[in-house]
Order: structure tokens, then C-alpha cells, then sequence
């Protein structure tokens, strides 16, 4: 499938009149061919998405800055910009469940995700197979308690030495420290195998058949410095009954994370979150 | 809750430079404050809504053809304006069923649909007492087979009395005739008891049960001259098994078309349907 | 339709071999047609429904202890039976929103409960005319903080002389005590608004809004002693998005509400519901 | 886990009284636990699935045919029984798409899929590397359609050559002969990706959106004769939107089709699904 070569601008900023008249005009006046927009109001703010064809665009990525910067001033916007030639990289962090880095694996290999995978890293080796099958270089980085910083340095480096743009933590069992998360904000994503804000922090499965639900739930949300308190992207829920045991939970619920943490990741890829508060707006 | 006055522009048109720039651009020019905008693009087709509050708006009502019709000339639009401040006027057909009827009268009464409904007509007695309970008028109006033109001439002279603006089909079970869907064409909406294209006709529930499909499905469509062939707004289904006899699919069916047909009259009634070709684009 | 006078049998004792023998032997001892049969094991503990046609059964309903208690003691059981000609008594508690009362009252009138409903009892005048309309009595029982006690007296003397058998709280906004709940233990469905344990205790809608999910949820339990942290019977999600202001998740959450709340109403009714620990089973 | 050895018995007969006591005191009688029993009469229909731990069961595999037989001759039964220790031996046939086969070979390969799968059969070449990865014989049988009959001869002999008991379709693009599917009635299990009875045939999702449905669907069914006529086992939906271009459909509809295929898939594996008529039972 060919696909054209697109900008997608998301801008936030204090909700004013003349604010999609300024931003068409320009774009209007510098000849792009929207494809999509869509935009959202809550209270006093404003949030934008808007796509367009580059083939007629007469400014190139490098100089939109100088162009746009007077209008995104005027109106007080925080914004960018993507420009789907530039593959965004992403790194996916594993421990030993592996059915999330599957999927993805497979989601990548058929086209599904527009990006790079320069890399996986896992604090297990257990993944070490998969990745050589589709690949992509495994990094063994086991995280001991008391080395903890060290280990998240090493990371780091490694992070930066292969440009990454983002992270996806596919089941990792790892949390991450506050000085980690900054260096990623909004560009972290994590499943968690619960439907947020019930069962929270270890073993949701667990709890969830302790306490007798009939639905269990995954979310997909950026992880910030407090533990599944973060910005949520994606959720969503499975029937269960009294038949299942505690394993049929854990074997519903893999299919629950693989379908919300991708969609999540898809979302994230196309530039379609844009984060406000604690919450997001998904545009779709 | 008290809600602002506003007015809803929907416009279809072919796709071109300078469309959404052209209306942002007319809207701010006369100080509207836009609380909803939302696109779609078909092929070479445009389809937009918008909305704005029309407190600073410096254009009345009435005048607003006259001032935005250069704009549409130029850019070859369909389009149609609604203003928050004149309710719809709705008529709801029924037969024997009530449930939706039931559903639309409490949905309408606690304050859901923004609408007046000032008419309820039946070709059997059966809904009175419900009609009565909620304040508005019933019309009893029996139709025989060989007498369905005189049947549907005082219909539509009821409907035009009462200044009706569109239909409700909630579980009618009589077809209208091609000349009678042409005088309200996408604006008779029939919900159908099954996931259609599947089991479109005559006893949905019981070629289900015979089939062994696992889910059972209702759908909300806009009414053509071909049964059960018009766009379609909404569909949702809801899980049986082989435990559920005949009886259960009816019974789970009813709750499934009322929440299927509710949604279908919001969007109408909030002007975020559009119909293209024989399809619906239903903005959110 | 003609329904079947039938019998259902619940069991719950220690799991041994020859249960299932010895009591389908018994019931083929006396010419019992069983229609359905469902069981389960949780770990040393076995459930049991079981239902079958009295047409032929050669003991009368008042004989049967008489006849079952050798068994149910040889296995140890705690059982109870139900014989589908003694109608349930189901008193329903209503505050001010009475979107889950109307669907409870609509689905009684069309069949859909098999129950006598010989009261509703509201702390607010507001549901006397739906109450009216289907002809059953409103008691108008307001409770004040300070005289809590004396107002949960005659309400129990009213279900007492009503011959209440078990009470739906319809968002019901009343906290009813540890006494007044021990008074009907299992025997109380009450509809919280969230996905528990989501949100437990006041304005879920709110929370839910603030946190940022993408679904909102429904759950039915039985009232126990301990806020919201009863067995659940039924839950349901549905999803919603930015686009939807806190009203509108109140608004499709009525209709979680009631539908979550409709089913466990009717499981209760059919016998289909089992406490055991904190957990319900559900044979369907 | 350690898993139980396990016989499962599955039987369909007219109903009579006395049929669960025959069976129950029978397996009481030769010493069996019970773990699972489930039953449901259709009319004057009556099937059942019980399932016992082998344990302390007095009866060994080979010989329960003789001491089971004159129970099965006085109901007049249809019976099978299963040996969890004789683990089935599964067949799965591919052509391009391979997203169904990935998902299949994973969840096998996770301990999700009791069974063997000695043969992966694709009329393409393209399946043969995830096949290698894990460990699995690919053979490559293309067939072309003057001959079919050749080419299926080839297929019956290497399926039992490595003893298959049944065959997954995994998105295999060619129709079966009548001759063919009646060798391995009720034993082929294919994924069509429509909501069948809608969209039978080719390209369903092609036509799913010319229609303009507000969902898609999938279905998994048992192989007869008529195409896309077989027992239904399994079917789901996922919502789409106008936003949803011919390309999200497919991409949509291939996580709906590994789900759908591989409950079906389980099912038949733990011996969960009896046919009757042109429907299925499946005993949860």
C-alpha cells in the first residue's frame, strides 16, 4: 500500500477565538491539502490534530518552525509537529511474560506500526529467541535491586546511543525510577493487566479473582513517577464467570493486554494522543 | 442544566483547498466561538459539522442563508443549518411492541432528547395508557392492506398538521410505501431486530435462533424504498448461547434495540448524522 | 406462554464423590423430569442448581424436606428450594432518580420478572406517579441522619407485613445499617454506579471523569455490612471518550444501570445465584 | 501446572428420565470424581459433557467401551469419550495471510493449546519460516484448480499419515470438496471473517464497507459442504466508524479473527463442542 507523505501538527493552547481560522488560513496559505482535523474543548483549552498531504506544501519540514512560530505565539500554543518520512524509533523493555513483544513483533513484521525497533532490552533472557527472529538486537540489562541506578544508566545510554524516540513496556516487570520516567515523559507506555484504578499495583489477577468480578480489564497509559497513576491512552474488558480459575483469568487477560497495549502503541505512533492534566484526548 | 444556544452547520460538498479555511474564516469574521468542529473525507468528498455558540454570533438566523451563501456556491456545498433554540419535532409510530416507545417516552422525559414530540401514532390501541401517562397525543390509525393509501394520506396529513420533522419508527410493523419515504427521505428512522445485512425481512429473531449464531444483533437505519436496505446509523449486538430458547433472544433483543434506536434519535436530534451514497457519517 | 410449574433445588456442602448420584437417584426415585442441571467445584466446595418439571414429581412441595433431609444431612448440605407457583415478593427502595425503578416496573408489566412487587418505598416524593401508573403502592419513607433507627424500624414492619422476600435498591441513597441488612442477608440487590471495586462509595461518575478512563461500569451486589464490598452478581462497562462531559457519562450510564441491575434482579428471581465466601457463582 | 488426567464423556440422546442418575450412578460406581458436568436439553433432545478425574477411577480407557455400552444402548446414546493423556493431534492449513497461524503456533507453543501439531500444510510458500521457528514440519501443497482432486488425494494421505484428528483453516483461501470434509465431519474448523449469515462469500469485509455496518465480525464454524453454512462455534464483533478506510477493516478484523479461531479451537480441544442439527452446543 502506498502511503503519502503526511505533517501532522498537535497543538494545545488556551481556547480563543480565530484559533482554527489562523491555523487554516496558514495552512491554506501555504497550499497543504488537510486530510484530517479534529479538535477538542475542554473548559478554557483547546486541542488540535490536524494531518496533511506534503506533496504541495511549500515549506519544508525544517523551516515550518520559522513560519509557524508567529501564529503558535499569537495564540499561546505548545505544539509539534511529525512528518510521517521520519520513522519514529521505538525501544520495547521485556521481562519473561512475552506475549505483549510477540504481538508487537508481529504487528511491526505486517506493516501495522510505522516505525523503527532498533531495539529490545530485557532484565530476562527468555526473549532473546523472538527478537533474533524478527531481527532486532536483544540487550540483556538485569536489574538487581540495590544496582538499580546503575542498571537504569546503562539504559539510558543505550537509549540515546540508538536514538530512541520512545519506550513500550511490554510486561516489564521493572518500575521504573522518577529520574528514568522524566527523561520520558508522555513517551513511556506501559499495559497494565487491570482496569485502572481497581487493582492497582501487584498481582491484579490475583485480586481481581479474590474479590469475585465478572469482568477483568487492561490499560495502556504513560507511565509517570507514581505507579499506574499515569495518564490513561487505552482500557478495556473481558467476560469471565465463576468457571474460570485463576489461570483462564491470566490466559483471558494475556489477549486483553496484547489488544490494548497495541492499540495504544498504534495510537502513539500516529500522533494521535495528545496529553492534558492526567488524561488524554485520543483522536480518531 | 442550563445549555447554550447554538447553531450546527453541516456541509457536504467535493474536497478542496481552502474549504475548512474558507468557513473558519466566514464563521470568525462574524465573531462566532466554534465549540465543536469535526471532518470527514470520502474519496474526493467532504462532510463537516460544526457548531458554535451563538452568543456573540453577529449574524441572526435568519439571515444567515443569505450571508453564507457565496461561501456554498463557490465551494458547490449540500448544506443545512440547525439552531439549538427550535426543537425538532418528532412522531413516533408503533404497533403492538412497546418497549421502545416506552424507552423513547421516559429517554424524552428526563430530559435526553432535546425535542417536543407532539405526536404518537399507532395501528393498535395497545400504546394509549403510556401515551396518556406522558401527556401526548395518540392517534389510533388501523391500517388494511387494500386501504394503505388512504391509510398513509391521513397519516401525512396528521404529520403536516402537527409540523412534524421527522419519524421514529419504534418496532412499527407495517412498510411504508416508496411514495411515503420520499416526502421524509432521511428522516424516518425503523429500528431493525437484527445485525443486518444478516436476517434483514421477516422474523429476525426466530432465523437466528434456527441458525445457531452466537450473538444477536439490532440496527438502526434510515428508511429507503428498499426494506431494510437504508444507510445505516447504529448496530449493536449483545451474546446468547444454546441455553437461550426463542424466548430469550426476544427478550434480550428488546433491550439491545431500545439502546440502539436511542442512540440513533440523539444523533439525529444533535444533527451529527450525515447521509452520503448509502452511507452514514456520524460525527461524535 | 404457558410456563411449566417447576422446582429448583440449590446446594452448597464439601465436595465427595457420590453427591451427584445420590441426589439425581433421589429425584429419579420420584419421577422427577430434571430440565436443567449446572454444577460447580471450587476447590473442596461443590454447588449445585437443579430444576425440574413437577408434573410428574410424586412429592408435594410441603413433604419435601421430609423426604430430602436424610440426604442433605448424609452430605452435609445447606440447601434451599423453590417452587416456581410461589411467587417472590420483591419490595423496590427508590430515591430520586428513577430511571432503574421504570425499567424495573416496565419489565415486571411485560412478563419479563416473574414476581408480585407489593411495594415501593421511597425516601423522596418523586416516584409516586410512576408507582401509580402501574398500581402499586408508594410509601413515602424520608429518613433524617439522626432518626435513621426509627425510620429503618418501619420500614421492616412494613416489608414484614408485606410479606417482603427480598428488597432491590433502585439508587437508592440511603447507607441502610449492619441490623437492617442482617435482617436480609443475600436477600438485599443493590446497583452501584462504577466498575467495582472502581470507585466505591460516593459520586463514581465524578471520579471516574477526573481519573480519565476510557469505560464506565456498572455493578449489582448483595448488601452486606461493608460499603460496596459485597458479592457482585452482575457487571457491565461501556465505553466513553473525551468527547463525553461528565452528563453524558451519567447519561449512558443510566443505561449500564439498568441493564446490569435487570439482570441480577432476574438471576435472583430464577434462583440462579449462589453466595459462597464473597463471591457469587451464576448458572446460567 | 500440573493438570489432572481426565476423562471427558459427551453424549446426545432423546431425553428421559432417569438418563443423569443412570450415568451419575454408574461413574459413582466405578469410583469417580466428578469435576465437570454440564448438560442441556433442546425439546426432546438431550446432550451432555461430564467430565471425571482418572485417579481412583476402576475402569481403564481401553475397556469402558464394554462397561459402558449397555448404559449407552438403553438411552439409545451417541457417546465419545476423551483421554486427557491422548493428546489430539492437529493439522493446520495456511495460504498467504499467516496472521491466524502465528497466533495459533504461539498459543500452542505458551501451553495454551493442549495438543500436538505434527503438520502445517500451505498452498503457498510463505508460512514456511514461522513454521521452522517453531520447530513444526511445513509442507507445501499448491493447489491448482484443474487439479484439485489430485491435490486433496496428496492432502488426506499425509494427514493420516501423521494420524491427524482434526484440521484448523487458518485463513485457507481454497474450498474443500464435499469428499474431502466428509472424511473429517465435524472435525475442520475454519475462520470466516464475516458475522456470518452476513457477508457469506468472498471478500466480506469489501462488502462490509460498501454496506456501511457500524460493525465488523467473525466467525468460526465447522467445515460442511455448503459454504460458510456450517455449525457455528464461535463469533465476535468489533465497532468500526466512518473513519475506518477498507485497510482498518482488514487490520481490525485479523484481531477479531485470531480471537474468535482460537476459542474455537480450544473448545474443540477440551472437548467442549457437540453438534447437532447444523447448530453447536458449547459446554462452558
Amino acid at each position: 500500500m502506498h502511503r503519502k507523505n503526511t505533517a501532522t501538527l498537535l497543538v494545545t493552547c488556551p481556547d480563543r477565538k480565530g484559533l482554527v481560522a489562523g491555523i487554516s488560513e496558514f495552512l491554506y496559505g501555504h497550499n497543504a491539502n488537510i486530510l484530517h482535523a479534529d479538535q477538542h474543548q475542554d473548559g478554557v483549552l483547546f486541542l488540535m490534530r490536524i494531518e496533511w498531504d506534503l506533496e504541495d506544501f511549500d515549506i519544508g519540514m525544517s523551516e515550518f518552525r520559522h513560519h509557524f512560530e508567529p501564529i503558535a505565539r499569537k495564540f499561546d500554543m505548545q505544539w509539534r509537529i511529525a512528518d510521517s518520512d521520519s520513522k519514529k524509533r521505538m525501544a520495547i523493555f521485556v521481562s519473561r511474560y512475552d506475549h505483549c513483544l510477540v504481538d508487537l513483533l508481529y504487528r511491526h513484521n505486517s506493516g501495522e506500526f510505522d516505525c523503527d525497533i532498533p531495539l529490545i532490552l530485557g532484565n530476562h533472557p527468555d526473549a532473546e529467541p523472538i527478537a533474533r527472529f524478527h531481527g532486532i538486537p536483544f540487550h540483556l540489562a538485569p536489574v538487581s535491586p540495590e544496582k538499580k541506578i546503575d542498571a537504569e544508566s546503562r539504559q539510558l545510554a543505550l537509549l540515546r546511543e540508538h536514538g530512541i524516540d520512545f519506550i513500550v513496556l511490554a510486561r516489564y516487570m521493572q518500575v521504573l525510577s522518577g529520574d528514568f520516567v522524566s527523561k520520558y515523559a508522555d513517551r513511556i507506555v506501559n499495559i497494565h493487566h487491570s482496569f485502572l484504578p481497581a487493582f492497582h499495583g501487584a498481582k491484579p489477577y490475583h485480586r481481581a479473582f479474590e474479590r469475585g468480578v465478572k469482568l477483568i480489564g487492561a490499560t495502556a497509559h504513560y507511565v509517570t513517577d507514581i505507579l499506574d497513576e499515569g495518564p490513561i491512552i487505552e482500557q478495556d474488558v473481558i467476560r469471565i464467570s465463576h468457571r474460570d480459575a485463576l489461570e483462564d483469568l491470566i490466559q483471558k487477560g494475556r489477549d486483553l493486554e496484547k489488544i490494548v497495549l497495541s492499540r495504544a502503541v498504534r495510537w502513539h505512533l500516529e500522533n494521535r494522543v495528545l496529553v492534558y492534566g492526567n488524561k488524554t484526548v485520543v483522536f480518531d
